[in-house]
């Protein structure tokens, strides 16, 4: 892990850019951090950190305010990294059957979903371990939001993610649902009633299959990303509760 | 309305009994109150007030902690109130029908809920009307938890509800599902995921029925009785927020 660029945010948050190999990420850290700090992994959708970073950023200054450090990387085929094989293919594939009105089959969800999942947990494994080794970074480790398939894989094979805050998507491969029922970390899980983007039942059958003792599902109107400024809040107060 | 008794609870908190014409209740008031306060109608299930007390007074207290007086009222058919005609034996009919794995029918939900709402929504807006008529009792008002169809229809029906916490139920009769689309305040509906006497996809569907554009479920894990402490406290801070 090299440190490219560091800047104080207006707050006080201090945000580095860091490189991991060929993998672009950024660590943020509250003003005053309480040292060690607990840290929270930040998912995103598979659209560039570049274009994420706002709301990332906003997520940060939250999560800097209740204590926590956070950060994130660039997801495997995403901003200036190289394609992933056959994703291109599976989303044209998935627009196809969107257009038709066809039930989008197993095998366009396996390829448009497994090879970023595949790739990107043991990247986003080993960012934990460059992170951890940092003094200002103690744990523990909440894992929020971002692609659903790569959530419930780390928090199912990530024995240092101790919550994890999900955001309810249908398209899940069967074998990353499977692996929801390994899942035993207490969990919040946000769903938007009327996404257009995603099936509900799929969504509810998702959260019915997590093997956790504590599990929440937060379901609001609108649509993907119409999460209302409470429920992030909410979402906030959940890692808050685990890690503070 | 007409006070018989009245005490200080450890915390300051001033619990009134009351009757209203032959209906027993309950009005508590911060110890120290905003002039004039707003109110929350505590709902709760047929079994009588004095069962109901430790659980009543308990909530009462943390509104009273957030500004907010409380109040409700004995049942049609509770208590030391006459039982409501062909309650009983609905009651017997759904236990029945329960223990033989049968789907229960409409006629029993109607014949077992029906009597029960349509006495007790008059009684709760009178109490209202009496309550709202109080120096220190100012409004806005909000709703909270029991039978699930006196608090639709009251949502549906009384314009002085603002905001309502429901806990979802299965048993809901037709005529009142379709009211539950006439429900337009901001609603936070709590559902226990493994309500072992509720059925869930009839919960989810009363929610998904709401007409309400800000609507929120929480579903949690656990059984009827086993609501979360967490979930108790996002429940109040919804009321905080739409009363406060």
């Amino acid at each position: 892990m090299r440190f490219t660029s560091e800047q104080r945010l207006d707050d006080g948050v201090r945000e580095r850019a860091f490189t991991l190999g060929e993998i672009p990420g950024i660590l943020w850290t509250p003003a005053s951090p309480p040292a060690p700090a607990p840290l929270i992994l930040l998912g995103h959708p598979p659209l560039g950190l570049d274009r994420m970073y706002p709301r990332l950023a906003a997520r940060a200054r939250h999560a800097a305010a209740d204590g926590f450090a956070s950060a994130t990387i660039e997801l495997p085929g995403s901003g200036d990294r190289p394609r992933l094989p056959g994703v291109e293919q599976a989303r044209a594939e998935l627009g196809r059957a969107v257009r038709a009105g066809e039930r989008i089959g197993d095998e366009i969800v396996d390829a448009l979903v497994l090879p970023l999942v595949e790739r990107a947990v043991p990247e986003w494994r080993a960012a934990l371990d460059a992170l951890l080794a940092l003094p200002e970074i103690g744990g523990p480790v909440g894992y929020s939001g971002g692609v659903i398939s790569l959530g419930v894989r780390l928090a199912a094979v990530e024995p240092r993610i101790s919550a994890a805050v999900l955001f309810a998507g249908s398209f899940v491969p069967r074998v990353v649902l499977e692996e929801a029922r390994r899942v035993t970390v207490p969990l919040h899980v946000l769903l938007q009633w009327d996404d257009e983007g995603n099936d509900r039942q799929a969504a509810l059958d998702l959260f019915d299959a997590f093997g956790s003792r504590e599990k929440t599902l937060h379901a609001n109107m609108g649509g993907h990303t119409g999460v209302p400024e409470f429920a992030a809040e909410a979402a906030g107060r959940f890692l808050a509760r685990h890690l503070g």
